[in-house]
């Protein structure tokens, strides 16, 4: 009896399951005969066999499954090289699969581009989007990282009220190794030129610790208080991660060369830096490391609605249009989803466009504009006394 | 024309506005004709004259403050001397304040009880409580700690999705110089022995490291992940908190004698030694800092409601009863305000009760009933297929 296989992979979102669910409820639909498996941790579960009926589940565990954060079939950072592929090939097959639904970021992309090259079989192999960094090529925006945006641009709002009634400095660390998506989103919620962040790095623009400290400087005289978002991922003048340049060796890549960085590091370096260039001001840095990423606080409707929709299109486009990575564009008014090559997402990265830049530590009128159309409304604040 | 003087001291809180606006709702029917003041900066503004007028405030203005998290009219952690306390005295004179309601924790219950005994005219000095540490005597709980809480069991709840979908190690370190709640929250929404937080560490028990990574250790071989939550304040045997004997010398106090602790460099230590002792784990660490303790995203309505009460009755109270302390008392069924002398509070650090702990790094059955019972109710969350 044919079946599809869904699978997760990668970091995980706040809405990846929605994912999951779009898929499972298309698969359904269009052949309710159909076995509909989930495989546990990715590719790893899969070539192991280690495979869930997700066809039996009730309506309402589809329910509380899809408005779960973090991969509900557990993940795996696993690169399968020719071999691995070959296994994975074959626990398809012994599956009778007729379609591979893998959801997750560029590297899970890349994945099936790798399997689709080899094989002979007629298994359609589709990539449904995640992720919190937003830099996959080819979508406005993707599932996840809508979520993890409002988790920080809440924070920046809040923070800029705790540095208002008490001044000071405050650079916050946000995940993003080669993107700023997330570290820029805050500024879709600025109102004026005093609301936070004031100050925002990502990895696209180069980044010095001095420059940094003029920059702080400049707010903090101005206003009094200078709240910072900053990309775990800054890198130096000859690209280089800061993280890794201040780590001295003691670095860590994963299976896909991606460097493991601890925002801790950085935000320790930071810290000293500041002390020592301001050392009467209240100085803080945090690390908000993995809280956005699946925080089930704050779970965006339309991201849910979005996640949800792009898996189902993936299930769908694997038994009508055969292999591709599913992409969520934008005309101008509405976002849907749409099936490109795989190619054309697989192992690249999207970066900010430059005309989201107005200089290396702010947010052009073009790139406000982006974050504020993703984001959901700001809660109505009251301007404080001070 | 006589008047009520409303300040706020010390760190903030999700709810500090909403005590605000109660103070100010309260004096309003008490007297329409009063004049009501808010001092900017608590009483460094006062004693420079720096006072806004509160009684013009609009209804919608109104709404809208009681809903903006942290001080809205800034805040100071000065700690007065007995000359501050003459200038506090005459400016109150000269404001004609027949009362003065300060909002903050117990060093600014102390600030008013100084207040108190060095006043020679009419004026009550009424403390409304806040903290986000849940550490002040005669309280049940603390206005403030409710949505914090939320946000950190959210936090926990999450994590372990994540540490689910793909396993290690993960330890949050949470705000609490002396007392545990914040770090123990989490504990409120544990279903089954395997939820997260595995272990939780507070500054009442004695910390060490080693015990620390015997302690993941077991959590770790038996299911696969841990998930640690630790106070900032955690001690070691001799009393000294681990932040402290880590920072070798570079160690900063406030004015009221309080560590300036950074999560930052106890994360640091802890990642460090994790990575010693699990060298092919996935461990990450993560200082929560800032963000639990005026995040816009997470307001409790409990919370909110409670703390705008309390500020209403201490506004009332000091009309009514004179000076002292208001307090949270719990009868067994409902929470509800009370006033008590300023001495009973001032200064003074509430524990966790030893019966809230269960060993040194879990909570007992008797402090998981008190935080389920402050907590909203957790999301209906499906339990992973791993």
């Amino acid at each position: 009896m044919s079946s599809i296989v869904i699978a997760q992979g990668g970091g995980p979102t706040a809405v990846i399951n929605q994912t999951l669910c779009g898929a499972i409820v298309a698969a359904r639909r269009h052949d309710p005969s159909l076995r509909i498996l989930g495989a546990r941790h990715g590719v790893r579960g899969l070539t192991r066999g280690d495979l869930v009926d997700l066809a039996q589940l009730s309506e309402s565990d589809l329910q509380r499954l899809a408005h779960t954060p973090n991969s509900g079939l557990g993940s795996t950072r696993d690169k399968p090289d020719a071999n691995y592929c070959e296994s994975i090939l074959a626990a398809l097959q012994k599956a009778e699969a007729r379609a591979f639904v893998y959801i997750g970021g560029n590297d899970t992309a890349g994945t099936l581009e790798i399997l689709r090259r080899q094989s002979t079989g007629s298994c359609s192999f589709v990539h449904a989007p995640k992720t919190i960094d937003n830099d996959l090529m080819e979508n406005d925006h993707v599932p996840g990282f809508i979520s993890a945006a409002a988790f920080v641009a809440n924070a920046f709002v809040s923070v800029d009220l705790d540095f208002r009634a008490m001044p000071g400095i405050y650079v916050g660390i946000v995940m993003g190794r080669h993107a700023g998506f997330l570290s820029a989103a805050a500024a879709g919620w600025q109102q004026s030129r005093d609301d936070a962040p004031h100050l925002i790095y990502s990895p696209e623009k180069p980044f010095s610790v001095a420059q940094f400290l003029d920059d702080v400087d400049a707010v903090y005289t101005r206003i009094g208080r200078c709240v910072v978002s900053m990309s775990e991922g800054v890198q130096d003048e000859a690209g280089r991660p800061l993280a890794e340049a201040l780590a001295a060796g003691s670095v860590e890549r994963d299976a896909h060369g991606n460097l493991q960085l601890s925002g801790g590091d950085l935000g320790i370096e930071i810290q000293r830096a500041l002390k020592e260039r301001f050392p009467k001001a209240r100085a803080r840095v945090d690390t908000f490391g993995y809280l956005p990423r699946g925080y089930l606080g704050v779970i965006d409707e339309t991201d849910a609605k979005e996640a949800f929709e792009a898996g189902a299109f993936a299930a769908q486009s694997a038994f009508t249009a055969g292999s591709g990575s599913v992409v969520l564009h934008y005309d101008g008014h509405h976002t849907a989803p749409r099936i490109v090559a795989l190619d054309r997402v697989a192992g690249r990265t999207r970066h900010m466009p430059d005309g989201f830049f107005d200089g290396a530590s702010a947010i052009s009128e073009e790139g406000r504009r982006y974050f504020k159309r993703l984001l959901p409304r700001r809660a109505d604040i009251f301007t404080p006394f001070v």
